[in-house]
């Protein structure tokens, strides 16, 4: 590993913003430019973006190719989707220019459950490269998968993983609070989910992860959406909830093996979520139970552990690999 | 990695029978041999002494050296002793043999806190004979170490881990509620802390992994045992305390950084303890507080991070490494 690590941060949205300005604080990395495709972020210097109050010498550009001649980055940070076939392209032009990747894209942390082909491709292209490609975040990445896995390490034998995961939208931007659906009616929620507007991305990926870390062949996977209906007004910067009106949603994904589930995962994400917390129970041997009472912050926790693995990635052998693939992804001062 | 790891089991007390008999549920896993120099155990049949209802065809030898020899095991599991100097004979012998180590020696667990130069040499012969030694265990090992840094991953900034265990020792063994002086007088109690037999080992130890993977240098570490004095009678199957005796320690473990106390560990192990639980806290951005009610179960989950740790260091670099060098450790069906 060199001394320092280069990085291009590509996407610069809130979480790649985020990560950015982590970056520029760590000794061992050096951050080597951004790229976006948003016009209004386009030619604007690194520094001026992140809102450092100084600026960077670095352009943030449109052109991820060019960025990359140009940077020579060791590692490239990626959040620009949620979709494995949104960022496939863009993590084969990355990987042809010989830099590893860390990126948000929920699909990317466990791609063999949706995209086994594509995985498998986008794998033998890393190896052939030298290069490493980690998909991470928080959820999925950690809360739902990884952290079951790691408590698995004290277990002598595991039935059933279960993940819960309450999360008050009203304390999350815009976006999420659309995502989950606040402020619609049951009928329009229900039309919004049939036209996937209305979803978390990722269960999927956290099941298959957990199972595949365990050696278990899922069978089936099938999941449910759900809306929670406010039973009290919520007002938040956003949206205004009326009593009868949806809240957010409850999402849950079961992973079956010969018809039982061994992996449940709920997600609560709801504006007015009174006890908002992550909740892990392992039915094994000795049973595990842990809660993070408040939950993890999705958003600070996402930038961090992207910044985290950066190193671990560095050093990591070639290929597409999955958090339970990686030595433990800790902060480094 | 062979298709089935080869193992032999050192040091046969109740955590090296428990990790034993695990080992041979695992398809990964072939047990060639135990070791433990008690007569009452060498010339047993392995399968008699761990209570199975058949024989394995494996005798109990008190001659480590042999049963290297016979066993050419891939891995060594060594649950002999506390003391990294008690256990360094027995680690040279199975290096110089080929075998890696997988321990549950406490001071192992990062021994560069104590024995710096001897951790070095040990490092050096291992890297010598391609082979990977690691200490492990629940605590230390995992939940006010491993498990700090786990979380610290989701952090952009640490500035201080605190992690707090309370254990009721009224249901565990003898030899720990002995260790924690229940039914002692506080008189007695202090004399056998100064003498040493009152003490959790590897509090130390633990607060040295945290710092050594935040990338911390601490600067002192000082720790403290008081007794927990008993309010109220406490029976046991194997002690009485009465009111005013001393139920059981706290022992407290701090580590500096230039004055401030920034890993701060306080085991509680007392009989009547009324609600067992580990928590820890990250004091960082974002802050993290992490509640396992009921606390991680000692001896069941030693035996099994023992056993889930094998196939990692099987395939890890060589040398002497710590839970923050490996890929997560998780359970394999």
């Amino acid at each position: 590993m060199p001394e320092r690590l280069g990085v291009v941060f590509v996407g610069l949205g809130p979480i790649g913003q985020e990560a950015a300005a982590l970056a520029l604080k760590k000794s061992y990395l050096e951050v080597r430019g951004g790229v976006d495709i948003d016009p209004q972020k386009a030619g604007q210097d690194l520094g001026d973006l992140l809102g450092l109050g100084r600026r960077l010498g670095l352009n943030v550009t449109a052109d991820l190719r060019r960025a990359l001649d140009e940077a020579s980055p060791d590692v490239v940070v990626l959040c620009t989707g949620s979709y494995f076939p949104q960022v496939f392209g863009q993590l084969m032009t990355i990987i042809e220019a010989g830099a590893s990747v860390v990126s948000t894209c929920e699909e990317l942390v466990y791609p063999w459950a949706g995209y086994p082909d594509q995985a498998r491709q986008l794998d033998m292209l890393a190896q052939k490269h030298g290069v490493t490609v980690l998909g991470t975040g928080v959820n999925p990445g950690f809360v739902m998968d990884t952290m079951a896995l790691f408590f698995s390490g004290i277990c002598q034998q595991v039935r059933r993983v279960s993940a819960w995961r309450v999360v008050d939208a009203a304390t999350r931007r815009r976006p999420l609070q659309e995502k989950v659906g606040a402020g619609l009616t049951p009928e329009r929620f229900q039309a919004a989910v049939e036209a996937g507007r209305v979803r978390h991305v990722g269960l999927r990926e956290s099941a298959y992860l957990v199972a595949a870390g365990l050696g278990w062949r899922l069978t089936d996977y099938r999941e449910t959406i759900e809306p929670v209906i406010a039973s009290e007004p919520v007002a938040t910067e956003y949206v205004s909830v009326e009593p009868g009106q949806v809240a957010g949603l409850r999402q849950v994904g079961r992973g079956f093996r010969d018809g039982e589930p061994v992996v449940e995962l709920t997600l609560e994400m709801y504006v007015g979520a009174k006890n908002p917390r992550d909740v892990l129970t392992i039915d094994g041997v000795p049973p595990v139970e842990v809660e993070v009472p408040g939950g993890i912050h999705g958003d600070r926790a996402t930038a961090a552990i992207v910044v985290n693995a950066i190193p671990r990635v560095a050093e990591a052998p070639p290929g597409l690999l999955t958090m339970k693939d990686l030595p433990l992804v800790h902060l480094r001062a």
